[in-house]
């Protein structure tokens, strides 16, 4: 069935529609009994190339079969799949004709905003801040809130797979319950009574994706409860702040002190969220009288988000318990993995009180029908055979030992900055003291911002947190400086990097 | 210092505070090494019971420890906890005395609604019906939405997972891109252009926690650029019309015939929401007339959400491209592995206009902060192997035997019933022609619907769901099956059950 060129060029221009040398159609390039599909793709490029264009018919089927040298049935199909679509329509005596084409594909769509280092730290804090901060590149990465990750148990994570996998059932594959898995639940009310001092049923337990998706959720259901404003802690968390203000709540603020938050200044809100075990950022503990100031404002009807986001990173003796474990009717509950494990591994779970749990529930069913199922067996199987508790032992004698080597390298090369939160957690703040001081020069007229610090370390490739990002009122400058993740040397030479950039700082 | 038990109760009885005995203290239950943190957690215990009631006092630590024969140190640790947490306070002149006491817990919440039978088929579908639904127990179920969980690769995903671990750096198990990791984006980026005729760069791939998550984001963002409605299919998917109705969005009902969704009636709306590879229920496929209609609705200003839920398993024929793949700019695309590999990996993918793009990602970050990364890596590699494309080439034969096998069950038992959508998908519809037909008794005033029929078959052990759950406007009664999770054996008897069911129902 082989024609000439000619014979070709000829058949198509005698009929008046194009033929398969204007097509550019090779059938060397269909695969083996995919030749229907490969053509009818051809077919769809042209279209959508305006090779074939609008109005425009198509070779008939035995034409094109005999040019291709393809049986009739191939171009057939392609055809009918064509129509199928609602590319061509019509088989009658006008042949098949195009009617519809693609709209040329737009240019994809901007990548994330690179900001430049400048703009990142320049520009008012967006949305995407924490991201563009976190996909910057850094030789030495000081940011807060990252556990040793080379530590993460990969051995004991797929050991624990293998028997998840194992025991799993066909329909435990299935859609399941909102609230994660009974393993989980259970593995968690029995973590939550060892390790925090709260006691709950598994029922209570609510698996979340990490803490950023429980405030969500709190978030939501506050909002629809008719909550406009959550009052938070001052220095506190920006992704926090960021997350409540995505759910339409205000997020005023409260300070913090040597003490913890300033209990008294809650009078006249109904929520506050707070990070009472280890504050963040400052590392504070919340005083034991403050705490109860705590519960005496709480019992009169305001309600505590209590995140719990490092408790279990305490050097010094056993973590405080949480203030859950005294109001559960008064508080809702937030912890995770991130900072246990990984952040990677997104998830979390949160205690909600009574008469708001059906409401969390169905927030959590409406969001994405409930975590995924493996990990949640996997991270159960850590939880209760011990093997969380002992990564965290090895991982907390690690932190102390690179906590130590940044307090060293700071007392060195930075002797002018106040230290803060050594006790606990995975990070430490720095303050830089007021003119007076004198060791350090100060900031306002004088231009010394620590977003202007925090640029000039990551120009010099070490990335940290300038502590205004996590402040709402102004106050001295300052820096959070991550150490769980780094070595020791790391961490001497990005404080010696530090130290360079406020020496060179513009006075 | 052992003293005997009469000195004990002297003692506790001559200083007016309770000692040991009265605190049911048995200091051999500590775990060694443990002592303090076992005395304050038996304390707390204490307060909480009212055994130590608020303003009472501790006993002296030299008497405490001198009655539980420990050093005195422990006792004053196990009191520097509780101060410090709140329950306690004061170490003066009048010892140390209970401030605080924990509200006591609260009765759990009540366990989820556990419908009756009854129940779940007579009440208005609440919230939580799939919920209920899903985790009332019946012998067999035949659920539509679930492929064969039991064909579920655990050897191939074991494998992957493993290779996932080995080659994952420590900063991967950081926080990471909201949009998910590049390899599964780009894998899926592929899939979509082998599978689905979608040219998509993997930079416009979101990650998503599946469909659900999918219509979650989606929605917010449709409320937050003004939309307050967005036309479903009728008969439509009642899961999907409630995670819209979640977000804030009226779902009015558009008719389906037997070309799909009438795009005439869609004159009146701005957004839609499409199953066009197969409709869900009826299992239509939009026709070429109607696909060409809906592109020149769309490019007139409509806006469409493609759920694109089981496309892939289509058995006599390639399944249609996308919607996506014919005008980007107007669709959004939504994608799952829920009938790809198992619901439990709660893994989807979602394409937007580009001029969306950035909100959606925002949605997406401010939802949870990206997918899990261990199951993306899994993932993107049994998708690149081609390791999912064998996968669903296996189902895709066993499914298909046991949509024959079901068939052939109604075509003997229930012969009066009328099936739809056989040429793909994971269930079939039946419907019940009215009285006139004679073969099955008519609904209406003489009180069959498909509802009591639904619950006449789970008295009888056999799940399935009744039509009536997945429309808005009247219409004749029917009942969803699913197939392809079941056995042929429990399939042939599941129909033989319905037959039953059928027969006894009241006239």
């Amino acid at each position: 069935m082989n024609r000439s060129n000619d014979e070709r060029a000829d058949r198509s221009i005698t009929r008046g529609v194009p033929g398969s040398d204007f097509l550019q159609l090779d059938i060397g390039e269909a695969p083996f009994g995919g030749r229907a599909a490969w053509l009818a793709e051809r077919l769809r490029r042209a279209i959508s190339e305006g090779r074939l264009p609008v109005g425009g018919r198509l070779p008939a089927t035995r034409v094109l079969a005999a040019e291709l040298d393809v049986s009739r049935g191939v171009v057939t199909e392609a055809y009918r799949r064509l129509s199928e679509d609602g590319h061509v329509t019509g088989r009658g005596r006008n042949g098949t004709v195009v009617v519809a084409a693609p709209v040329r594909p737009a240019p994809s769509p901007a990548p994330p905003r690179q900001a430049s280092r400048g703009d990142l730290f320049t520009t008012e804090p967006g949305d995407d801040l924490l991201d563009l901060i976190r996909s910057a590149p850094a030789r030495i990465d000081l940011s807060p809130g990252v556990p040793d990750l080379a530590a993460f148990p990969r051995a004991a994570w797929l050991r624990a797979e293998r028997e998840a996998l194992a025991g799993l059932s066909a329909s435990g594959l299935g859609y399941g319950d909102p609230r994660g898995v009974p393993e989980l639940r259970r593995a968690v009310a029995h973590w939550l009574a060892r390790n925090r001092g709260i006691g709950a049923e598994p029922d209570e337990v609510i698996v979340v994706a990490g803490t950023a998706q429980a405030l969500a959720l709190v978030g939501q259901v506050l909002r629809a409860d008719g909550v406009e404003e959550i009052a938070v802690e001052d220095p506190g968390s920006l992704g926090v702040r960021q997350q409540l203000g995505r759910q339409g709540l205000r997020t005023p603020p409260v300070p913090v002190d040597t003490e913890g938050v300033r209990v008294r200044e809650l009078g006249g809100y109904g929520a506050v969220l707070l990070t009472p075990a280890h504050q963040f950022p400052t590392g504070v503990v919340l005083g034991g009288a403050r705490r109860r100031a705590l519960m005496d404002w709480a019992a009169a009807g305001g309600l505590i988000v209590e995140d719990d986001y490092d408790a279990e990173h305490r050097y010094d003796r056993p973590p405080v318990s949480a203030l859950r474990s005294m109001l559960p009717e008064r508080v809702y509950y937030a912890g995770s993995v991130s900072k246990l494990l990984a952040p990677a591994l997104r998830t979390g779970w949160l205690l909600a009180p009574a008469r708001h749990q059906d409401a969390l529930v169905a927030a959590k069913r409406f969001a994405d029908l409930g975590n995924a199922v493996l990990p949640q067996l996997v991270l159960a199987r850590l939880m209760e055979s011990g093997e969380l508790e002992r990564h965290l032992r090895l991982v907390r004698r690690r932190h102390r030992l690179r906590r130590d080597a940044m307090i060293a390298a700071l007392r060195e090369r930075i002797p002018g900055a106040v230290v803060h939160g050594a006790a606990a957690g995975l990070h430490l703040l720095i303050t830089f003291p007021e003119p007076a001081g004198g060791a350090v020069r100060g900031d306002g007229a004088t231009g010394f911002t620590d977003t202007g610090l925090a640029a000039a370390c990551l120009a010099r490739g070490v990335k940290v947190h300038p502590l205004s990002w996590h402040r709402q009122r102004p106050g001295p400058p300052g820096l959070l400086l991550g150490y769980a993740a780094s070595p020791a040397t790391a961490i001497a030479e990005g404080v010696a990097v530090i130290a360079d950039a406020l020496l060179d700082r513009p006075s």
